[in-house]
């Protein structure tokens, strides 16, 4: 999927959520475990329910891999499941030396066809390079995460800036704002602004609202550009809206609340011309 | 394996080498294509004839993944066939918010047996620890490594310091001799007597001799220390040898080679008592 049909599918659904499949086995309504793929099963009922109201879906490839090859076999199922209309973000943060980050490329983008994947920045360029030689498919390059850690590392003073706002400035010139997007923690509301000021034209994934605690509203005051420019990620707070029967239909109710605010918000914000 | 257990193996066998499985369907021989598992057979083959002269095996994730559900299915059969004397590494560089990174300390502790993963530091310490949880079991994480990318960031100025080198100082208080190893390229033997007064103690996995030009003795004279330290990783160099039948044979030689070299070097540094 390239930018515009991605701004595309941003103005017609006039929402910017992708629902997150951290699918965990032990967190899912005891009915299912009795199928022979409850996980498939599961995700399938949630994409079935939120379909409608957001642009992506996220899976993070850690909780797939917990459960071996009968786990990426799920995770390969699901991708399939998902509707060619929206967009498929794999959250595997790779990376590594050019020959392997091309065999992980091939992987996501070829085998299992996803649009998009999170990849970590510490190796540097050219092992971020295979992944943003494919036509029409994303790079999700880490920028500065919503987790504790982001201090240790992200957060670290080199000369006139923090090492994340380096990974973004040599990470522009590196990718395009057609293939290139950033990991910024909606626990980082506070910095948006000013990463808005290094990157004003590129699209963040945004993880870490709901379960996390980031704030839609204030991510999205600080974090919109003309393009709307951001995707706006939930997982725990959809997926895991009620343990029991009615799981599916909460998650819907809860999509659409995002969605609902997402509209409003890109209305306000002069993005999207009708509510 | 715990500590005592690898570095009895290293004594044991008069080696330090790893055999790096980054097996590549498009580059294994011909006529192996025609089995059902094409992969897995030129893996037994190489385990076979490699086993008397390594102490353990590497296996980069990414050329499994490139393959699919059927890749880790893959995997999961060769890691099952590794000996139990050998060390098994996981080359997946890993490392997510500390929720996803218990279900990548599982999916590659448990549920596929390694004795140790690569892990990304970016993220910081929440993303590592719950891989330095489990028991005799390692976390091994990039320190500075053999690409030209190093240079983007792990070898950028932070103060006083290069950011490598606050990875390596950081993450020394975060785990122990016992359970935590760094990566350090073969291709940095320049800067190993240097790295090595920051973590005298620790294992290195030092990937990059042969194919990307690391020389063995000069990582060695600079990296070994009284426990050896090292465990030198060759993966081209070795199972790409022959594309003909001779395919193992040759990289049984090859690694044979290089097991006598590392048996001369560890007895120069007083590590071994016998030749």
């Amino acid at each position: 999927m390239n930018r515009q049909q991605l701004i595309g599918q941003i103005l017609e659904k006039k929402n910017y959520l992708c629902v997150g499949l951290d699918t965990d086995l032990s967190a899912i309504p005891a009915f299912l475990k009795s199928v022979t793929d409850p996980v498939f099963e599961f995700n399938k009922r949630i994409i079935d329910s939120t379909r409608e109201y957001c642009i992506g879906y996220k899976i993070n490839t850690a909780f797939y891999e917990a459960q071996g090859f009968r786990g990426w076999e799920t995770m390969q199922k699901t991708v399939d499941y998902i509707p060619s209309t929206h967009f498929k973000i794999a959250d595997a943060k790779r990376g590594d030396t050019g020959n392997s980050s091309m065999q992980y490329a091939r992987a996501f983008f070829e085998t299992l066809g996803f649009d998009a994947v999170t990849v970590a920045p510490y190796m540097g360029e050219d092992s971020v390079r295979p992944f943003l030689e494919y036509k029409d498919k994303w790079t999700i390059l880490l920028g500065l995460t919503s987790n504790q850690g982001a201090k240790d590392f992200e957060l670290l003073r080199l000369g006139d800036e923090l090492l994340y706002e380096s990974v973004l400035k040599k990470a522009s010139r590196w990718g395009t704002t057609e293939n290139l997007m950033f990991v910024i923690g909606a626990t980082r509301a506070d910095l948006l602004a000013k990463i808005r000021k290094h990157t004003p034209d590129h699209f963040y994934l945004v993880p870490g609202v709901g379960a996390q605690g980031g704030s839609l509203k204030e991510i999205s005051d600080k974090g919109l550009n003309t393009d709307c420019g951001l995707l706006v990620n939930a997982s725990r707070a959809i997926i895991y809206a009620s343990s029991g029967e009615d799981f599916a239909e909460k998650a819907g109710k809860v999509a659409a609340g995002y969605a609902a605010e997402m509209g409003s918000l890109l209305y306000s914000a002069g993005i999207s011309k009708r509510k």
